[in-house]
C-alpha cells in the first residue's frame, strides 16, 4: 500500500530507516533530502534512497509517507510548512526524541479528515556520533519504537491506512512498537534517556578537567571508564533541542541523581551502602 | 627464575592471573587456595591453578611467589599472617584496589634484607560480576597493571630478583606497567575507576526506584542505559573495601560530579551547555 516516501533529513536516523525498508523487502520508491547535499549524496551511494531532491516541500507533495529525521526545531518548523501543502493522501511522522510540543503540532495542524495524518514517532536507537556514513540497516533491529499518537485524531481512511502501513514496516525493520501519552513519553525518557547521557556529558566533561592534559591515565580507566563516557561523544547539536524541549522533566531527573550521589557518599561508611549495591544489583538482574 | 608461585584467592583475578600465566608460557607450579573451596576446584578444573592447597600459610611458605588476590581488607590480614612465616627468599604481591594502606603494612612488615619482598600492585581489568567461573586468560591484555613500590624498599638480592621476575611476567601477560606513588594512585582510581562505579551504582539504584516495577520501561531506554547500568550489577563485597579505604578521595569526587551536574541541571537552556557539551567530546577525542 505504501509505494513512495520521502525521508526529509538523511542523516544516521533517516539513511538507516532507508537501508531498513530495504532489508525489510520494500519494493517502492524512497526520495531523500538533507540540508547538507553532501550527507544526502552519501545516503544515495549507500543505498539508503534512491533518488536525491533539491526541494523538500515538493518532494513532500510527490509522495505518500514523509518520514522526517531531523532535530525537534527542525521537526517542528516542517511540520508546519509541510501542514500547507500536504492533504489527506498524506502521512508524515518523525523521529524526534521529545514528544509533547510535536504532538501539540500534530493536533494543531493535522489529523482532520480534510489534513495529512501525523504519527509522533522515537525510535530508541542510535550512536554516539551522527551522520549518513554510520548508517546501519541493522539499528533498528531489537530497539523499541516508541509512537504518541492521538487517540482523537479524525483521518481520512487514505491517511488511517497509511498510519497503519507504516507501523507494519516498523515492526518489519525489526523494532518493537511502545505506544505512549506524548507527556508520558517525555517523563520516561527524561529517566532512561536523557538521564543517563548527560550523566555521562558531566562525567566526561569534570574528568577532562581533572585528567585531560594526561591521556595515560585515561588508560587507567579502562573499560568501565570507556564505556561510562562513549555517550560523552555526543554532538551538543541534537541534544540542545532536548534539553530545550523537556526542561523541566530533564531538571527533576538531574536534581534526583544528584540527591542520589550525596546519600551515597555520606554514607560510604555506614551499612546505606550496601543497600544501595543490593538496589543497584536488582536494576541489573535479568 | 621464578618457578614455584602461590595463588591465595582463586577468584576472578586469582583464576584469570593463572590462566594468563599458563598463556604467556610459565611452566612452573601453580598452587591455589581459596576461603571457599568450591572456588578453588573451578579454578583447578579451568587449569588457572595445578594444585589446590588447605593451608594458605603453609602454601606461601613453600613457594616463591604468593599473589595475594582477594579484597583490601582481607589482603591486610593476610600480610600481617604472612610476614610471620616468610623471609628473604619470598616475594609477595596483590591486586587490591586502593593502595595507601597495603603499602603502608608493606613498609612496616616487608622489604627489609632479612624480610620478604612486597611488590603492591593493581590490575585494572576485571569485569562486574566475579568468581573463577568467569576467569579469562586475556583479561589482562591490553589493560594497565598499577605498581606502587616503595623506593625506599631495601631488599635481598634474591627477593629483588623476584619483584623483577613478577615485573617480567605482568608485561608478558600483556599488560601495561604503571609505577605511582600510593597517594596518587588513590586519587587518581579516584576518579577513573571508583567514581564511575558509583556513578553506575547511584544511576542504578535511581531507576529502579523509578522504573523496577515495569521492566518494559527498560528496555526503552536501549542500549545507551544497558551501558550506564552495566556496572550497577558490581558486587558490594568488592566495593565496601574500597569505599572504606578511600573514603576521602571517592567523597571529594563524588561531590565535584553532584556540583557537575547541578551546573548542567541549571544551564539547561544556556550558552554553558554547548560547552560542557564541548568539553566532553573533547575527553573522548582519539
Amino acid at each position: 500500500m505504501i509505494e513512495r516516501i520521502a525521508i526529509l533529513g538523511t542523516g544516521l536516523l533517516g539513511t538507516s530507516a532507508g537501508l531498513a525498508l530495504r532489508a525489510a523487502g520494500f519494493k517502492g520508491q524512497i526520495a531523500g533530502w538533507n540540508r547538507s547535499p553532501e550527507q544526502a549524496q552519501v545516503a544515495l551511494r549507500l543505498g539508503g534512497i534512491d533518488s536525491v531532491t533539491a526541494d523538500p516541500l515538493e518532494a513532500a507533495r510527490v509522495n505518500q509517507v514523509v518520514l522526517l529525521a531531523m532535530p525537534i526545531y527542525a521537526t517542528l518548523d516542517y511540520m508546519a510548512q509541510l501542514a500547507g501543502v500536504l492533504g489527506s493522501e498524506h502521512m508524515v511522522t518523525d523521529v524526534g526524541s521529545t514528544k509533547r510540543l510535536i504532538a501539540e503540532s500534530a493536533a494543531r495542524l493535522y489529523n482532520t479528515p480534510e489534513r495529512a495524518a501525523f504519527l509522533p514517532g522515537h525510535p530508541m536507537a542510535g550512536k554516539e556520533r551522527g551522520g549518513a556514513e554510520l548508517a546501519d540497516a541493522n539499528l533498528f533491529r531489537g530497539a523499541v519504537w516508541l509512537f504518541t499518537d492521538d487517540p482523537e485524531a479524525q483521518r481520512s481512511p487514505h491517511s488511517a491506512a497509511l498510519v497503519k502501513g507504516w507501523r507494519e514496516w516498523v515492526a518489519a525493520m525489526g523494532a518493537k512498537a511502545l505506544d505512549l501519552d506524548p507527556a508520558r513519553h517525555d517523563e520516561l525518557v527524561a529517566w532512561v534517556s536523557h538521564l543517563p547521557q548527560f550523566v555521562a556529558t558531566a562525567l566526561s566533561a569534570l574528568l577532562e578537567d581533572q585528567v585531560g592534559d594526561a591521556p595515560e591515565l585515561k588508560d587507567v580507566g579502562g573499560r568501565a571508564l570507556r564505556e561510562m563516557t562513549r555517550l560523552g561523544a555526543s554532538p551538543f547539536s541534537m541534544w540542545r533541542d532536548i534539553a530545550h524541549t523537556n526542561t523541566a522533566a530533564l531538571e527533576q531527573a538531574l536534581q534526583a541523581l544528584e540527591q542520589r550521589l550525596a546519600y551515597l557518599r555520606e554514607n560510604l561508611r555506614t551499612p546505606v551502602l550496601r543497600s544501595e549495591f543490593e538496589l543497584a544489583n536488582r536494576f541489573r538482574r535479568e
